[in-house]
């Protein structure tokens, strides 16, 4: 039996008690425990499900100042950071809740028989149902809000589906306890056990068995490239293939238009190294690419950057592996031939400080070369000088798909952006207007995902209230008696859900 | 330069002028011609783009007898159900014309800013854009209705996206004369020239050059299950993967409950052979597959069905190889050890006509065989032979996907079929009442869809105004200028369109 101890992220010692790797067996036990709590879940009235949702999180605020403390320690992340996360997971489940209720996640639909027509049409009536179990694997960058009982969790809740967590080795202590306040509130509120399970080990086998198997319905993952597609893989591997929704890899253009760049490019530049430096770069959203036509403007960015950065002292990265492969990451674009050095933060010989870095490169280097387009996670980032519009569009033309993508501009760039807007939008699942990439709110209109490779599945957002559709699939029902029917679908169901009739809006929300 | 001729599906007789087999060179021209259109057709204004849907249905009828007569010629088919399957074709194009202009497609949602919260929120909005240039793969068994204008053209032109259509080399003359009403309805309605793109060949090169060419966004198919997996494992192994929507290989069970079988077995076996027999049986959602507890009223069920087959008189397939892979399935059965005969409908020695076919087994020897649960597709159907409610519900739970599965109860069957309703969800994107499986509206309530294997994406439908779904994906737009917002999401946009603000609806459709 191994067993996986807490780290402190910024020393690099373990601390606390150990925790048991899980293996195999554990894996099969939590994901029939899902498999036989899957029918009850999903028949539970709706509105209990919803109040699930909302008792997660006053579990998770009742756990007090240990789960912070707990999870600063584990994370290196500051009380503050982590205080507001914890506002946000729990904001997030109340959302969820919210649209539980409101129940348009169900996608009602109704098309009355027309007993007259030939030949007759028959009565059809659909609904959307939970896949099944999810697999869920936590990101290390937010031990709270992507984690344990983060988006994909309460999204897969939400939609029905009992969850198996895999959680996150970098953060064992903090994870085990959301885990139990998720239990605590599966009691408090009479949901079946296995509605939810917790898996605990540093391996990858751990996950691919979870992955392969056949009892899990969909996979939810935020991490790596690397990670993400190696899950993909077993997951298309399988007997029967499963969706898998992967939030990998993207690096943020931030394209700073020449109006923009004119008026205010030192203001940019102090405000870029503050988006780029937040929480030590290790954000999905972390801007690791600036694009710019050269000139003056651009001069005084750069030149304010440089000095905002060359001040900055850096904070403990997640864990050590992260660390080192940020260094990596850095060492090779320090050491290409065709990137040069703008400004680096000051270096801290303690446990794992990423000194923060800005390069920069000209457009035909970055085109020439595919590899300067990989994310570096962590606070370096590089600028790309273009001689002219034309260049500038040749680098966003070549660019991959990417969470965001950000525009500095003025009024007077208007027709600049307006010709990019169509290419971002193929290229991004976000496009922001004069602020900065890091900061997702979890909202409605929000979408936290993108093409290939920023996610797996660019149909989709890992976080705001439209990221239950991951987890759901339209069932129909024809001329079944309303005795067969689910509720919702009966004639008199569902008071207040939206549905459409015969194509037409019948009340609610959606 | 190879080329392909019409075959007249009664004699296997070649007639009118050949087609020239197309190669790679025009598959790029065609793809590049779809994604040189693409921003222009998704940008013009939805009420034209319904009226150009709209005009493809007119163009269709405007082709006169002349298209029934070739259809009927190339498919064996005759006249009353391709007179029918044009209806169905223009009704569907229609019915996604009034979808577009309803706007609940674009899933508008509108988070205003919130600028004195701490931290301020910004202005979240979010529309669904059409993914890119669509490969369309045509059916054998609709021509019109899920060929070169059917149902995954509809909807992927609805989405804003360009098609690249390979045609069924099964009925290259009926494509082509669809692909001239198409061209027609673009002249005719101003649309861009590369909105549609017709490629012929008879090859699998074609099929996969066009799958992995990297203007293609995403791929709707129609056909056998080797031919859907061969294009998902294409789709996967691209730079950048793109979702493939394969509607493949389905059995679609009949489960007839005691009760019914008791009042009205004798009933049932008819009209089973009615939809077994239906079209040559090659329907997706031909009823290969009964299940039966043993008893009086399956006796009577089998006499009459013995007695309705016995006298069946074969119609053409649709083609020499659709016939021989029939021929191939009926074989393997009859020479079954755990398999016999029921009944046989008369043998014609014309060419392709596939004698139509009822065999029976018993619940073990099905749940011992998988084989015995893969698609024969014709007028071939397996009877299972139940004991008892347990093993009737063993059979159930170790079905593969489905895209229906099809229940004939009467009142006192109720509670049996309660139980057997959440399983049955699990397994079918349909389930139907005292009905039978062929016959599938286009509507909105329809799902033709369903699990693994019958389709490589059970989260959609191919049939239905949700089908245009799946040619969609969301952006969010972030602080963006009004004049920078696409016009829907404007403040006074999109007149009754439906909108989500603040998660709350706002008037219009969806």
């Amino acid at each position: 039996m191994t067993s996986l101890r807490s780290i402190d992220a910024a020393t690099g010692e373990p601390f606390g008690e150990p925790f048991e790797n899980h293996g195999i067996g554990e894996v099969a036990a939590a994901c029939l425990a899902a498999e036989g709590a899957f029918d009850a879940y999903r028949a539970i009235d709706p509105a209990r499900r919803a109040d699930f949702l909302e008792r997660i999180g006053e579990e998770i605020v009742a756990l007090g100042d240990d789960l912070i403390v707990t999870a600063m320690r584990e994370s290196g992340l500051p009380r503050m950071r982590l205080e507001g996360e914890r506002g946000r997971t729990v904001g997030q489940l109340r959302l969820f809740a919210d649209v539980v209720r409101q129940g348009g996640w169900a996608g009602l639909r109704i098309d009355p028989a027309l007993p007259d027509r030939t030949p007759p049409r028959p009565d059809l009536r659909l609904r959307m149902i939970p896949l099944g179990p999810v697999a869920v694997f936590g990101a290390s960058n937010f031990p709270l809000a992507f984690s344990t009982a983060g988006g994909d969790t309460a999204s897969a809740l939400a939609a029905g589906c009992p969850v198996v967590v895999k959680g996150h080795p970098a953060h064992p202590a903090t994870g085990a306890m959301v885990a139990r306040a998720i239990r605590a509130a599966i009691a408090a509120t009479g949901m079946p056990e296995g509605t939810f399970n917790h898996l605990v080990g540093s391996g990858n086998d751990l996950g691919a068995a979870l992955v392969q198997d056949p009892r899990i319905a969909a996979v939810g993952f935020t991490g790596s490239r690397g990670g993400g597609l190696a899950l993909v893989a077993l997951a298309q591997a399988r007997p029967v293939p499963i969706p898998v929704y992967a939030e990998m890899a993207s690096i943020n253009p931030v394209i700073m238009l020449p109006g923009a760049l004119a008026a205010r490019g030192a203001e940019m530049g102090t405000a870029f190294i503050g988006s780029l430096t937040l929480g030590a770069g290790q954000f999905c959203t972390n801007p690791g690419l600036a694009l710019a036509i050269e000139g003056a403007g651009l001069d005084a960015f750069l030149a304010a950057a440089g000095e905002a950065l060359s001040g900055h002292a850096p904070a403990p990265m997640l864990t050590g592996g992260i660390h080192a492969a940020y260094e990596k990451g850095v060492a090779a674009l320090a050491g290409h031939p065709k990137v040069e050095a703008v400004a680096q933060g000051t270096v801290d010989e303690a446990f794992a400080r990423g000194q923060a870095a800005l390069f920069s490169t000209d457009a035909a280097s970055f085109i020439a070369d595919a590899t300067l387009g990989h994310e570096v996670f962590g606070a370096a980032s590089l600028l790309v000088r273009c001689r002219d519009e034309a260049e500038l569009l040749d680098v966003l033309a070549h660019l991959e798909g990417q969470l965001t993508v950000t525009l500095q501009l003025d009024a007077g760039d208007t027709p600049l952006a307006a010709r990019l807007i169509p290419l971002l939008e193929r290229k991004t699942g976000r496009i922001l207007a004069n602020g900065w990439p890091t900061g997702v709110e979890v909202t409605h209109a929000m979408v936290h995902g993108g093409p290939y490779p920023a996610t797996s599945d660019a149909r989709t957002t890992s976080v705001g209230s439209l990221a239950i559709d991951r987890f759901l699939r339209p069932v129909s029902y024809q001329n079944l008696p309303a005795d067969l029917l689910p509720p919702a679908l009966r004639d008199d169901g569902a008071a207040g859900w939206p549905r459409l009739v015969d194509g037409k809006p019948a009340g609610g929300a959606r």
